[in-house]
């Protein structure tokens, strides 16, 4: 499989813009040998055009049909087989494990979703019957269901080439959804995303999709996002990455004639609270598991835990120097993209520049190209509540240890904190219960809520949260990771007084699909 | 009950506020007595700042606790009595019967809710399991449920000042979701809004509720509306009103440091498409059927028909005559305020004043103060195609018939409307598979769709959608009526590896409520 360095329009491998660029091994240090052409103005009228009547034909097929469709996407995926692990690798500087172990979350998430459809009973049916001797007038009969938006974008993360890019979840749960989905290829790893994109057009031709179903544009600045968003017949749109970057599509999605819901989930600094008993019980091998965790993956997870939170006090101190010695026996490692090291050097800078901040542990060795150079520091409670450019995330292997006079303090912290992803507890035995309102002010912050463990590492599973009050993400309603994030791309619909054989399966006397809905209140899966 | 023309912040009467105003009496065409005081800047920020005190502790209230205070509020509502029937009718011309009606739906629907809260499942508990042996990772033990968002702002609607008012859907739902509500009172129906705010501040007293989960405010202008949405401590919108209202509060919302999610319900002309065959079979009853939902409540509901499509023919021409002749017959009737009377006159007046638009009846007799006169016009499919301005709608007792040459313009007519709350197909025997094309363009566009029936009359039961693409309302996700509607004011939270005894009861191991929960995927009210 050679990539084309060409965008994928519908089915149809396109170049015709003068935009070009190529993508970075960080690794090598130089440009990967493929030429990129951008996406023309054109070629993305002719995108959202294809995916708009794509979506006419796609929107009725049933879960059994775009079930066929995600699983045949998981299938060519793994059929590029090494191709795709040495573009990722390529264009990341991310080891071979790593790509195979985030092609096995892809593969998983595409399957998952896959059986969610197949099922049937995500539409979340609910049928109330008639009452025709009503008085003072009868009642209608009334079934409903969930149905696609219409055609989204899709804008993939620097930090997952593949599982929350091109093929990620965005995608999958919007395909599985119904509706059509154009990617805006993220230009850090557009070769792999290329890849992924011939995967997915392959599926959709061996499984009968109608062309346009899906396409792939490729961009290197801002401009092909911004004519996707603001074009009339895209419907919605989701996004991983920064703050800035998520609040600007978020900008220019509320400012369209007509609005569209965008949901981005954006930086978070994942506060751990440390309870001193915890800290007199454990600290050392807590320090520990956190100099690993802040250093994981260069600190390049939305769940890195870059703010902990602790009460003054010799277990704190404890702490900090075991936290301090262990991060710097960590070998420095590679971040994506010169971009990434050079926004992680000046963030810190910047970070280390406040006033009251002091250095605990700083690697100032030279490091090879693209290497990042972990980093821990500390503040005082009481200067962190004053300075919020101290609340803002540094994304990379840093963290901040505040260190809060009392409990009364930890608490205002945790509640003047913006939104976030997580909040983890570090706990004693039977110490959290002296807590409860810290707890409590915790939980109003963030969208999950972790007992003695680390932020890292987000299950695909059903009671999954990976979103959080903004701006962890655009809107704290939904998620971007589990099956409950089809949620985003599908709105309930009723059907007042319908005749049986116009319905859709999902809401049929007989339920043909054996599916479970809400029948007159009661959940079931029998038929009428 | 006296009407004292105060502010609720919280249990506090307050009036501090400088500018004041008076409701107005249609029915007589004379103002009101009783004064209000609008809510000044202090009055506004210490109810939010209340709002937010009471939300700490409402949001961790039981499902039967909030369940008794809703119950409390239904219940206090009857308890004033004619006092309330007396106001509603003389701020609204609307007659007692009208009242009556509307104050059953509103306990109807405070008591749904209650039942909703109180049964406990609402939350979509979610429970997947750990898998401490799994490889290469354990899985973590994740559970899931919804929670409330914040205090709640309500903007409610002039057209119905009980049901979608003070105590109406949104503040109902967002109180059963476990959030504290400010009302923003309308001003055109001050009076029954304080009686209905003393009914709510009763209950809460009544069954322990913290001071500040329910505050209301007066105000004559946009100035307190827009402070509201603008407080930092504010979480969620919700609004019923015109187009320009809600895209204001949307826009307003947007723009945030923090931005938070509107909920607005707004205008809809609610498109009915006539079939030949219908219109064969039985156009006169139609006619006459017709005639009588545009003029229902003045044609003063949302699911208002203001626009009905058919193709050109004999049977079209013969129903656009006896729906002139039904609806000249129908006696006048009063609206809202001099305002909406205002504005319906300037606005039928616009549209009529399109080119290529025919008035095929009108009301020109003198009719008494604050009286709208019916009216009903035609113009050619490909005149409203070309004229934007014709796709308004115009709120009040007036519809327009559009006349397509054929079924593929009619179908392109339908696919070029903005979003709608409704859309209605009005079919003869056997004739509506012929059209599955274009009742797919119809489903794309609107909320809900009826089978030879009306719009108006809007069901509260957990199939109604309520709702609809833009602008519709602000967010397609989400209905503004029914029980459903509790979910736009609550996000889901995940705990991971929480001990069970500090798991709220919704997650417990031992289901103590007995609610309905997804555990490994499996629906199940059992233990874990």
């Amino acid at each position: 499989m050679k990539i084309t360095g060409k965008n994928y329009i519908g089915e149809q491998l396109a170049g015709s813009g003068e935009v070009n660029f190529r993508t970075f091994n960080p690794t090598s240090n130089s440009e990967n040998e493929p030429l990129f052409a951008e996406a023309s103005y054109s070629e993305i009228d002719q995108a959202v055009e294809l995916a708009w009547e794509a979506f006419k034909k796609y929107r009725t097929f049933s879960g059994a049909r775009k079930s066929e469709f995600l699983n045949a996407i998981a299938d060519e995926i793994l059929n590029l087989g090494d191709a795709l692990i040495d573009a990722y690798c390529q264009e990341s500087g991310l080891p071979a494990g790593r790509a195979e172990g985030e092609r096995g979350r892809t593969v998983f998430q595409l399957r998952s979703f896959a059986d969610l459809v197949k099922e049937g009973s995500w539409v979340e049916a609910s049928v109330d019957t008639a009452l025709p001797e009503r008085e003072p007038v009868p009642k209608p009969d009334l079934r409903k269901m969930l149905i696609p938006l219409g055609p989204v974008v899709v804008f993939g993360a620097s930090n997952f080439p593949l599982a929350y890019s091109t093929a990620g979840g965005d995608t999958a749960a919007a395909l599985a959804a119904g509706c059509s989905v154009i990617v805006k290829s993220h230009p850090m790893h557009a070769g792999t995303g290329e890849l992924v994109a011939s995967a997915i057009i392959k599926a959709a031709r061996l499984t009968g999709m109608p062309n346009g179903v899906f396409s792939n544009l490729n961009s290197s600045g801002i401009e092909v996002g911004v004519q996707l968003v603001s074009h009339l017949k895209v419907k919605a749109v989701g996004f991983t990455g920064s703050i800035q970057g998520g609040r600007a599509l978020l900008d220019l999605a509320a400012q369209r004639e007509e609005p569209i819901p965008v949901f981005a989930e954006m930086g978070s600094v994942n506060p751990v609270v440390l309870l001193p008993g915890a800290l007199k019980e454990r600290g050392e091998k807590l320090a520990k598991q956190y100099a690993g965790s802040v250093t994981l993956g260069t600190g390049q997870f939305c769940t890195n835990p870059g703010l902990l939170l602790g009460i003054k006090g010799e277990e704190l101190e404890r702490f900090i120097q075991d936290l301090a010695q262990s991060i710097v026996e960590i070998e420095p490692s590679i971040m994506l993209h010169p971009n990434i090291v050079g926004a992680y050097e000046r963030n810190k800078q910047k970070a280390l520049a406040q006033e009251g901040l002091s250095v605990v542990a700083e690697l100032t060795q030279d490091v090879p190209a693209n290497f990042a150079r972990q980093a821990v520091t500390t503040v005082e409670g009481s200067t962190f509540l004053k300075n919020t450019a101290l609340h803002q995330e540094v994304f990379g292997p840093f963290t901040m240890v505040v260190q809060c006079e009392d409990a009364s303090q930890l608490e205002e912290v945790v509640s003047r904190l913006e939104g976030q992803l997580t909040g983890t507890v570090i706990t004693g035995k039977d110490e959290l219960s002296g807590y409860s309102s810290l707890i409590a002010a915790l939980q109003n912050r963030v969208g999950r809520i972790i007992y003695n463990g680390v932020p890292t590492g987000v299950e695909v599973c059903p009671s999954m949260v990976h979103g959080g009050p903004y701006p962890a993400s655009t809107d704290s309603r939904f998620t971007a990771v589990g099956t409950y994030s089809i949620r985003r791309w599908a709105r309930p619909f009723s059907f007042q007084d319908w005749p049986d054989e116009l319905l859709p399966e999902e809401l049929k006397n007989d339920n043909p699909l054996g599916i479970e809905r809400k029948v007159n209140n009661v959940n079931t899966r029998e038929e009428i």
